[in-house]
């Protein structure tokens, strides 16, 4: 069964290549992007800079889908894909929680970039602390 | 440009319908449900019930990819679908956190399921708190 995405824009950042890439990006909020919404899903993005974060889908574009077990970085033993932020994943979705600064006709500002120039970007969620466990 | 994605497990759940579903997965935490990963992806859920919590990052497969702008169920303006988590959005791609609460053979077992039976997921990842803005 094939699930088909299509990207509702484009990140703009100042990384070009995975190595200059920071590991997290809620700890990298010193430095600002851009998503380029598509012209058709504008509308989307309406009143998004009155919450001050938000969930950012995307496409690691310039991975792997495999292997499923690594060594996560940091660790001394191989573990399941699916407990790691690893981008080499079989459906290679990534999750950044970021917060936003600016909206300025499609194009959308934001701190907390770990994403490459280019990245294809998937979907926009509000981040809600009331959802976090206790 | 499609980007296609293939599922790793689908959702087995007591939700039939939409209409019986919880508002939010982590205020919902005494129902359990199961995810049964595909044979091909088992490998990747190696290790998962080590970690508390996790992310389901599931596919909307009985909602629709419009509108764009909608009034958010408690409010009363309307507003772009990405500062929503209305489940009728462009990629249709969902996100709950759960909690790992058991996993035998293909099947782990969660608690805080706000999916209905035969939802696709499309990843799991690990919940960090450390993620979270101050």
């Amino acid at each position: 069964m094939n699930i088909i995405m299509q990207p509702i824009g484009y990140i703009k950042s100042e990384f070009k290549e995975k190595k200059e890439l920071p590991r997290q990006s809620i700890l990298n909020t010193d430095k600002k992007a851009i998503i380029e919404i598509l012209p058709e899903y504008v509308e989307g993005i309406e009143g998004i800079v009155e919450n001050d974060y938000g969930i950012i889908l995307f496409n690691f574009h310039k991975s792997t889908k495999s292997p499923l077990r690594i060594i996560p970085h940091g660790r001394d033993h191989m573990t399941g894909v699916f407990s790691t932020r690893s981008p080499n994943r079989p459906n290679g979705i990534g999750m950044s929680i970021v917060k936003f600064t600016k909206v300025d006709g499609n194009k959308l500002e934001f701190e907390g970039v770990d994403m490459l120039d280019g990245t294809p970007v998937l979907d926009i969620k509000p981040y809600s602390s009331k959802l976090n466990p206790k």
